[in-house]
């Protein structure tokens, strides 16, 4: 599966105190340990508190290409701030996110094509999350139909079914997997599916039992990424013994180490 | 889910020397143990080299009523000691088990409706366990006509589609996860699913990692029982926390505990 390394966010104390003191060494530590603990790419988002996200999104890009080329997911609700990082994190770079409106993708989705970026796009609109999968499911084909209308390969689509925390919207883990599943059955070949998956544990007591809980349903329902922590060393084992078991890797007493030498 | 607990098995050296020595205590020990740690039936096997079945399994189930008026999956392949088993154990008991062919499903169903017992059912014939889903499938399907032909009910069924160890039949764990899931279309209401769930971890270097995961991914495939460890903690909070992922019971703080306390 693809891993998008969620801990480059200014939501988290020590991200947003690198920024503000503009310590590259924490950042760059935080992007290695991250690609070592098996992230394929790393998500960037200025935090909430940013008074300069346009300046503090260029920062933590060019902060981050220092020490490697591996792909960027830009992680802004501002359009600026998204094309200023997707201009700095290259080709192959992810903008995150859009949401299912009409008028959104109409901007986003040419916007990454520009960029050649990818895209991942929330199952969500002006109206909110729905809670059942069908009106999911409904939003990810507009977007799939809007990603065909500019021409953006369907592979390099990734839908996001939105899992909202399990203690304040609990009918919503079920329909978020069914989602995932029938996702595939919108085109061939089918979008890619994706997952903000911490969200799901939010204000839980034990966070971690309840992310790799998530994380192994959603892969056996046919989850093809997420953004999550790659430094839980627990998430990342129930991550690879589930591709084990859904044979997309080949089994070898030491299957846990030989996925981490990849 | 409903759990059977695998632990009272003269495959375990404790077990096959509590058998030898007459010692009821450890049974007994095993039976409450089991029960305090959330399983709702005890499975009950004399193991492969008890020399008189039929009085050691007497003797266990005997031993075993002492203490608790559970259900009792009685695990044999002997038809005369998974009839006196039947007698012992009482009403509401589980014989464990038929295969699928149409010669052991003449006999063993109706033996099952003569003790008002619940019948576990395994998708494999003579020719062995088939790797696909289809083939498991159709065997399901043939014991669920059986099931209806000898008047037992469909909700008293429990099929079960084999898992193999995933060291040596890899390619079997997704054909499990897409039986399980299509079980639930062979008719209406479905017949139930079980797992024989430690057998997907045998020779493998951490056991109770991939037991988790599979069961986890089993129970998003709509797995609705599993013979298993119930004194494996984490396997039972993986387990819990998928059923509150499901929706199978409400969230609170202290889920884990309100579930162990029912």
């Amino acid at each position: 599966m693809f891993i998008i390394g969620e801990k480059i966010n200014g939501m988290f104390k020590n991200v947003s105190e690198a920024i503000a003191t503009k310590n590259k060494l924490i950042i760059q530590e935080l992007a290695k340990k991250q690609l070592d603990a098996g992230a394929d790419a790393l998500d960037v988002n200025v935090g909430p508190a940013s008074a300069e996200p346009l300046a503090d999104m260029e920062w933590l890009i060019t902060t981050i290409r220092e020490v490697t080329d591996k792909p960027i997911a830009v992680d802004t609700t501002k359009l600026a701030v998204m094309e200023k990082g997707l201009s700095l994190a290259g080709p192959g770079s992810i903008l995150n996110s859009t949401s299912g409106q009409k008028e959104k993708l109409d901007i986003l989705i040419p916007l990454a094509k520009k960029y050649n970026a990818k895209v991942i796009a929330l199952t969500m609109t002006k109206s909110g999350v729905p809670a059942n999968a069908e009106a999911r499911l409904e939003i990810a084909a507009n977007i799939v139909a809007s990603a065909m209308e500019y021409g953006l390969e369907i592979e390099n689509l990734f839908i996001d079914a939105i899992i909202l925390p399990v203690n304040v919207a609990q009918d919503h883990a079920p329909a978020v997997l069914e989602t995932i599943k029938q996702c595939k059955l919108i085109c061939d070949p089918p979008p890619k599916t994706i997952l903000g998956l911490s969200n799901v544990s939010q204000k839980t007591v034990d966070r971690p039992l309840v992310d790799r809980t998530f994380l192994v349903m959603a892969l056996a329902s046919g989850l093809d990424a997420a953004i999550c922590n790659p430094l839980d060393k627990e998430l990342m084992d129930s991550m690879i013994t589930a591709e084990l078991l859904l044979g997309k890797q080949l089994y070898c007493d030491s299957y846990l180490e030989a996925y981490r030498k990849k």
